[in-house]
């Protein structure tokens, strides 16, 4: 199985464990998108500037207001979560899900998905 | 006691009941500081002006990848978090906390002050 396959099935065992998550993907830290589990209304190249402007705002927020190297964002709309953490070092993984997730159990299932992602990156 | 002493008491116990919580300000759509409480090392100016970054930029990425209205952004680095809800309409709460933080609590304790700072603006 190839890296991207690999990773590929990591983003999809993460969607289909959890029914609130809608989509995953792995991005860059230039905000490119390397794998990705996206339903068909939500475009990539939509998500991967996004995440790009998400993660150079957050980390100089994090750095501003002395809260060291960014590690995590959510953003928490009416209709649901975009949650953004670390992966392998220099990518991140990106997550939307619903309003009714229970954030607890989305970060622990993006942590082990994460992990599992580091070994493949 | 003026409408300014209530938001600071709001905010000064907020601060002082979560000891993980360092500084917590209330800043109007557009940026401004109304009220806070900020130790010595943190400048009002800077909280504002992220704040106001992180309120634009929140509100676009909820938007555009579907979440809806902002309702909260949270930046979590090494050294601790930067969480910022809605409190009244066109006014946000803004708390820095360490890393130690429990974020269920902090939470909860930014939820009763925001619903308490509604009834003074």
């Amino acid at each position: 199985m190839s890296r991207i396959d690999e990773m590929n099935r990591i983003l999809r065992t993460l969607q289909s464990g959890t029914p609130e998550i809608e989509a995953a993907a792995v991005i860059s830290e230039d905000g490119l998108v390397i794998a990705s589990a996206l339903p068909q209304h939500i475009e990539e190249v939509r998500v991967a500037g996004m995440s790009a402007t998400l993660l150079s705002l957050g980390t100089r927020a994090a750095t501003e207001l002395g809260r060291g190297a960014l590690e995590q964002v959510l953003i928490r709309g009416a209709r649901g979560y975009v949650v953004m953490m670390t992966a392998a070092p220099g990518t991140l993984l990106l997550v939307l899900s619903t309003q009714d997730a229970k954030l607890g159990l989305i970060f622990l299932d993006m942590k082990r998905a994460a992990a599992e992602l580091g070994k493949v990156l």
